[in-house]
């Protein structure tokens, strides 16, 4: 219980304690938070007006809470960031030690802990590398179906290895970014002969529901990292929405994956929720049969995360419909085999490498984590609130996804990753 | 023509001036300098001594002289390039009209004009994101036989549009950087069922003869750059080994692209060629038959770069064999092409961000720019020097890949890149 007044149904209960990037309108510079409650507590102001005073071990990395990104209290590393939460959730504690440095302290709790409806949320770490996973086992599935027919669905690799492809870091942006309809390559009839393909705004864009995970250590390049050592990698988990172009992807990513139709735009959540902070959410993933080769064995089968995910569509008339839950466990591959294989053959990671599960589907209607499985690549539209209904997503449509772990009054939440379509722009 | 000895040989003439990034044994700092004949100018001590004296226009960026990377300098952008190589050839010329600045000034010159065998050469950009383009078409044919037979070589998308995948920019490493022999999943035999993997060295291990390109210039997520103003974004190129290990691609790439079996590092050389440097060395590619669509359309056919490459591979026993001759414009796709490509779904380019063209394969046995091609998958070995043979490297094989343009006395060159296999490590 904390001397904050914190909703029941608060992502941001103290048994969470996630971090991000902010800034206000009186304050432009970019400094990390905390999300708690209702608020957002300025770890700068905090940490610049001695709220660490109490726990010395932290004054040696307290630079880090006066940088513009996470990256360097990423690199700090995991003992250094259990240290830290477990120090402002004693803080926030409704039987705190040190009540002086905040509770009581009505200068500081002005200067620092802010309404967090007044803050602006930016990219909460620099971003090095970015890695998609296709790690949901339902979705690359149903997808394949879709692109390949079911004999051909899943490739005789997939449960041999968690498939993935290097994403585009530049273009990964923070919840509220809006997204523009992309321009771009589409064959029209993919069965006619000779393969013309046409210019045109995309006309199957879509969301992919799917986790990420920060990386908070780095390997040195030709060294792998063993699956033992892999959670010492994770820095903490967002959500992701990797939108996607259809009609542009199908027609461009063969034979060396997806490009365009994924460099539009991907758009995280604010608020990274550190590791230690789910540990109590581990439970199974999807089954793999296989046997897995010793580099991707785990000592546990309860390496996957327990978080309900939950997707809205809102229209722009305002028409809200909830049309997708699903959960984080439903992936073949855990993060720390994602990590081991990453690394396999010497890749080098490095602390704000996002890494991204893939588009997590669950193994019910009403599940799924894109829109071209929910509509059969656009055959049977999706119906909404309002008598409205989508194959894909329309111009002003804004996709909001929400996620959270635990029990109501501790609930360890992601709060939400969203993003409005806006118009093709006039090309040229 | 210089005051300063150049032989007529050196890649690095007064018609060149590459930039690069070094540091010294007295002195650890990176910093930027140009190469010129077998000299590198330390722009740091260069422009701290008053050497832009003369240039009151380069002076307002001349911060970017003291940066740790080339990228503020690339921000500056191509105007600034140009007026700082110009100058910088001013200085260096027999009738320099500022001689006093360097040509006179002994303790200038003893400080910063160092011997380049004396300097430690470093990446030269902080690289954002790096794209693997696929633009040679003779090695995509190669490839595709090999991978796929004859009759799907190409995929139907293969004219119609520059094929890339994102590659991974952590692991693009400096020339000289020692490359490990990776470990990875391998399907021993293709034909066997069920399809099960094996840990393993690398078997197949593979150069790819390419050249990179880096950005100067970004433009807004959802904005794509048009290809009349595709060049403003070139700040310069430098050759690149986009190291492969082949049997780990064969089993992992499909279907979203080769991930592992490239990560394990990409080297490039240290001295970046300003794209003004090749103006001169225009020419067309390889025709491409197709009607574009409009966004591809380029005011001229010639706008490929004729480069000449070679590749030398040394063994550990000291014999050296130039293994493939070729030429730079072996591409199907242009680098304003490339651009635009990258960015018509919206994508944003930053300054630092580095492009590959794809393998460069000539059209004539000996020209391949890679091993996978020239012995046939493995089929036939390269007969090297010595006695020696090859069918893909083996440890303790040094690659060095050379490239230039124009004529004696005025090349505009790249020196080398080079990089030698270390034994696999023991894994675990």
């Amino acid at each position: 219980m904390s001397w904050l007044s914190i909703s029941p149904d608060s992502h941001f209960s103290i048994a969470n304690i996630p971090f991000g990037i902010i800034s206000t309108s009186s304050d432009a510079t970019k400094r990390p938070a905390i999300a708690i409650g209702d608020y957002a507590l300025d770890l700068k102001a905090f940490a610049g007006a001695g709220g660490f005073s109490a726990a010395p071990e932290i004054q040696k990395h307290a630079s880090a809470f006066s940088a513009e990104s996470l990256n360097a209290f990423a690199a700090a590393g995991r003992p250094f960031h259990r240290l830290v939460r477990e120090y402002l959730q004693s803080i926030f504690s409704a039987d705190t030690k040190n009540p002086q440095i905040l509770k009581y302290n009505e200068q500081l709790k002005q200067a620092a802990l802010l309404k967090r409806a007044d803050v602006q949320s930016h990219l909460p770490l620099t971003i090095g590398d970015y890695t998609d996973f296709y790690a949901g086992k339902n979705h690359a599935y149903n997808v394949g179906v879709l692109f390949r027919g079911p004999a051909n669905a899943l490739q005789p690799n997939y449960t041999h290895l968690p498939v993935a492809y290097h994403g585009r870091a530049s273009s990964v942006v923070v919840s509220g970014t809006p997204i523009r309809r992309p321009w771009g390559q589409i064959l029209k009839d993919p069965k006619a002969e000779p393969k013309i393909p046409v210019l045109s705004p995309c006309e199957k864009l879509d969301l992919e529901l799917e986790m990420g995970m920060f990386i908070c250590r780095e390997n040195q390049l030709g060294n792998p990292i063993p699956i033992d050592e892999a959670e010492e990698y994770v820095f903490g988990y967002v959500l992701m929405n990797d939108w996607s172009a259809r009609d542009i992807q199908a027609w461009e990513y063969v034979p060396l994956g997806p490009f365009t139709a994924k460099n539009l735009g991907t758009t995280i959540s604010a608020w990274v929720v550190l590791a230690d902070a789910l540990n109590g959410s581990k439970t199974a993933g999807i089954p793999n049969d296989n046997t897995l080769l010793p580099y991707l064995q785990e000592k546990t089968k309860e390496n996957c995360l327990d978080i309900q995910l939950e997707v809205d569509l809102t229209t722009a008339n305002g028409n809200k419909t909830t049309i997708s839950k699903s959960n984080a466990k439903n992936l073949l591959w855990s993060w720390p085999q994602m990590i081991s294989h990453h690394t396999i053959t010497g890749c080098n990671l490095r602390p704000g490498d996002l890494l991204g599960s893939g588009t997590i589907t669950g193994d019910t209607p009403g599940s799924e984590g894109s829109i071209l499985e929910q509509t059969q690549g656009g055959k049977t539209a999706i119906q909404l609130q309002g008598g409205e209904e989508r194959k894909f997503l329309q111009d002003g449509d804004t996709l909001t996804i929400r996620g959270w772990a635990g029990q109501q009054g501790a609930l360890v939440g992601f709060g939400e990753v969203s993003g409005t379509i806006q118009p093709a722009l006039p090309l040229f």
